[in-house]
């Protein structure tokens, strides 16, 4: 398990790193039953406190004794439930009630659904964080970003290498997703190893670097591996996921399709494979390359400086020299493969770019799968893009994208090698956990011992067996703004009735003891009617508040309360019947001092 | 042209059926030549009022001279620019301004996007309506909630019938697409044909029915067709659709994986061939058959009515009697295949199902492809439902669903049997309308001849060529409620404005000539944070409206306009400081009377 081998990134990219030096880079391994008392009962816990039964917020803890480690930190991408929200961060509470014992954060790869929370949980826990060199690049931009790099403390290690924390030893092993530098994680405890796949595919002819350590999985099957947590995001397609490679040949072909055209490729910012793959056809064809979107220049800094990237000197033009160069002699990689409506593709396609007209000269390839819920703004972005004129190549015959998951085939591949005792299918929805499960009992582990878990559950693992014990508390944590868990499910609530249907003030200043109406009522609306087109019913329910205010003076038991109760009731039923609407009405009463 | 050929339903149907007499219910084709001058320019128009570059909301008007016939009038689903927003109607404006002209409505069949808005086109102008007998009997259903029915004019026709409409007259074919009695039409104007095919496809083998009238589509090759306009909705999936029939085997083969399961099989309510297999299926395996949500046991009445659905006695049993059965003896047939939020499934995988409660004792089969934009919701109810424990079958390797529309090679046997001089592909996106009109190039049209339009386009074809001329008004017209029209861009801003970010009103009264506050100022919000956890910003927020509103006193030119102008900008600022958000604010100045 000690030796070092050579799955990490190339010699020459080796003399640029600046690797903090950590004492126990490659350690020996602990002898861990010396540690503890033989009667004792040894336990592991796994708290899940995000990725299971949704897609993002991906972060596990691992607790053995008084040591916690913490894998990976992502956020979540809001859904329609919560709108307005720019954020989902997983929930600190177990975190921050058991502070002395969390040790590290490790992180298996530089996604956002994985790093993306760091510095949400540095703000409140300034621990020690441990990756890979490209992902530690990625980390320190985000951390750069929300001022907070000047105390955190990184370490980097390689695929291949490993090294002690508290009770632990982490290994860190080499494979293949849609990003350089991901790897697995191999976790020894006093009563076992864990295995942690993060997310991962079996790509045989990846478009940079080697294949997947499989040697190393198959090492690690005579490790009698305790439990392993494997990938799931593709748990329900059959067959393999097909190889980054796939990719050369139809880049190849649509560039000579091009033509005289201007080539431009929408792609995940993260995916330097394939803008690797993109510049060496580029250069192949006499082209330049030039990058657009703010993220994609973020991602391609961090690759060129930590040299993830080869180009030939000159290759990569800035864009704001475009107008020296003519449409076929130009590639631009941009941001926007999802639609996104502020990305620079949608831009594009809207005709508000402001470095970049599209028209019939351009030749636009989308080289990416809609994430499930982009489905329809991808396709606007290509109808868009189409009534300029441009040419846009968008579910084509060819391989213009691949996943980067492993399919069923590849997750039976992990499972044969690493014949764990037990199986936690993890980094997934309901329907890929189950099938990822379904999978494992096919290939022959008791149902026993394969355990479907849910966001915010704890794992036991002992002598005894493995069982869910607890829950940890596993809200959704949303980001607006400024405010980290300010919006509740009240002022969702409030965001969804206020986008459907629209607001109705009716405000009004009166003199409770004098019974009098010294202002008022008026009534305002906003997103309900247009107030100009709709003047008498807005008469008409002036008329009605005032009835209503009235109507209550005459009651003994008249209060400001009473006032404003009545207000809302009679107005909910004023506006349904007058228009079958729901606006939500808010009844402000003002009292009038002396 | 005449002769009638056998596409309608079966003997044993007509029966049953009300056809109203008209008097040239089979016509003798008209002499057109004898009835105009030769001098006077002929000319057909096409005013395309929805349907291209979108999906939905198919409406295409055809004028010769002094006649007018309006082809189908459905309804588009609001998209997430439109929230709140029940139903888009298409703009009638071209045919209110031609009321004189417009002599009838054809319907090519009976879903929502071609249907939909005819009680809406009918409150304004009660014109004729001409439909075959099952989408004559969805019209009437339509027209009875709307309290329509006793003054419509609806005139049943099936396929191989033809009758004369003012200046044109028409032909209906009988075509392939997941809804019975879909027909394609064929208008003869004076100066040639016009092939419209409605939504289609061409299956050999339709779960009910015959299938396409491809013979009358060859024989109508060699009848000069003027101008062809077809379906593009699949224009950009290469091959053929698959047959309906397919499906039959794999339900054969869920059934007995159900093995002693409940049956629960979500789709298209408007689908009967696909109820009706599900039906034979389940007779054949010894389960009685439940329908489930309110637009799946309309269609199924309305086709068990008209006798396009046919079940033994006793084999349909009404879900009320749910209890009376053991498990293996129920197939449910309900809505939600598109993980509609009211729906019936949604309500099931909720448990707020008032009549079925689901659990592991049921195997649920989604019968259906999300329509683009509903996957995420799909997924969450799939999700949810295997929470409860139920097994699913959604994206299976088994053809559980196939397309209502026709693919590439299909689109191309159209284009080979018909051979129009003109073209213009309808229905669909920029991307799909583009596509087939490549698809007819390639097969020989010249490009002048096939024109890609967009909704709203007036297009004129006479001796000297195809040509836009016009645009027609095309606003996407809102149903909210009982508005209809009333909500507008404005509006519809509010909304995005406040279901992102809230409202924040900051209410006060004062006497102006005094430059007093009398009350308040008071800040009230709504969806913005939660108030009881934010006292101090609020507080805060008080502070500075007071502040703001003494600074307004204090200017000479002081008025009621100002003090808002200043609170609303002050409160822009103050709040995107503070929180890095952005809400609504409405400030309101009551003014005080004596």
């Amino acid at each position: 398990m000690n030796k070092t081998n050579n799955m990490g990134p190339k010699k020459t990219e080796q003399n640029n790193m600046n690797i903090i030096p950590v004492k126990n880079r490659v350690s020996v391994p602990k002898k861990y039953p010396t540690k503890f008392s033989p009667l004792a009962k040894q336990v592991v816990k796994i708290i899940f406190l995000g990725g299971l039964n949704q897609i993002g917020k991906n972060m596990t803890a691992i607790e053995f004794g008084g040591d916690i480690i913490i894998i990976d930190c992502g956020t979540a991408f809001p859904d329609g439930e919560m709108p307005g929200v720019d954020l989902v961060i997983p929930d600190f509470s177990y975190i921050e009630a058991n502070k002395q014992k969390i040790k590290a954060l490790i992180v298996t790869h530089g996604h956002e659904d994985h790093i993306g929370a760091v510095p949400y949980l540095i703000k409140k826990l300034n621990i020690p964080v441990y990756a890979t060199p490209f992902t530690t690049g990625l980390i320190t931009y985000k951390l750069k970003e929300h001022k907070l790099l000047g105390n955190s403390k990184l370490f980097k290690f390689r695929a291949g290498q490993n090294f002690n924390i508290g009770i632990f030893n982490i290994e860190f092993v080499h494979i293949n997703h849609s990003i350089p530098d991901a790897v697995a994680l191999v976790i020894s405890t006093p009563i076992g190893k864990i295995v942690h796949t993060g997310d991962f595919k079996i790509d045989f002819t990846p478009a940079k670097g080697q294949m997947i350590n499989l040697a190393r999985f198959a090492e690690l099957g005579k490790e009698n591996i305790l439990l392993l947590m494997a990938d799931s995001t593709n748990a329900d397609r059959p067959g393999y996921t097909k190889s980054e490679k796939n990719i050369n040949e139809s880049f190849e072909f649509l560039f000579q399709k091009a033509c005289n055209k201007r080539i431009i490729i929408a792609t995940f910012a993260s995916n330097i494979g394939r803008i690797q793959q993109i510049i060496d056809c580029a250069v192949k064809n006499n082209r330049k390359i030039m990058f657009s979107g703010r993220s994609m220049i973020n991602y391609v800094s961090v690759a060129l400086e930590l040299n993830y990237i080869n180009a030939p000197e000159g290759a990569i033009v800035d864009i704001d020299n475009l107008g020296r160069y003519k449409y076929n002699e130009v590639v631009i990689v941009t941001t926007g493969s999802q639609g996104e409506p502020m990305s620079a593709l949608s831009k594009m396609a809207h005709s508000e770019h402001r470095k970049i007209l599209v028209g019939t000269n351009d030749f636009v390839i989308i080289s990416a799968h809609p994430i499930p819920g982009n489905e329809k703004s991808v396709s606007n972005v290509v109808n868009d893009l189409m009534k300029l004129g441009c040419e846009v190549i968008y579910e084509s015959n060819l391989d213009v994208h691949v996943s980067g998951h492993a399919s069923q085939e590849e997750l039976k591949i992990i499972q044969a090698l690493v014949k764990p005792k037990y199986f936690i299918p993890v980094h997934g929805e309901c329907k890929h956990l189950a099938s990822h499960a379904k999978i494992a009992e096919d290939m022959g582990l008791l149902e026993d011992n394969v355990l479907v878990c849910d966001a915010g559950d704890v794992v036991e693992i002992s002598s005894s067996g493995i069982k869910k014990v607890d829950k940890a508390p596993c809200e959704l944590i949303m980001v607006d703004g400024d405010g980290v868990g300010d919006v509740g499910s009240v002022v969702l609530n409030d965001r969804r009735h206020l986008g459907e249907d629209g607001v109705i003030v009716i405000v009004t200043a009166i003199r409770l003891r004098e019974k009098r109406i010294f202002a008022g009522p008026d009534i305002y609306s906003r997103g309900f009617v247009y107030v100009k087109e709709s003047e008498e019913l807005m008469s008409e329910a002036r008329k009605t508040a005032i009835k209503t205010i009235l109507g209550c003076f005459e009651n003994s038991n008249c209060d400001w309360n009473m006032i404003k109760m009545e207000c809302r009731d009679v107005f909910y039923k004023f506006f349904y019947e007058k228009t079958r609407r729901n606006p939500l009405v808010l009844p402000i009463i003002l009292e009038v001092k002396r």
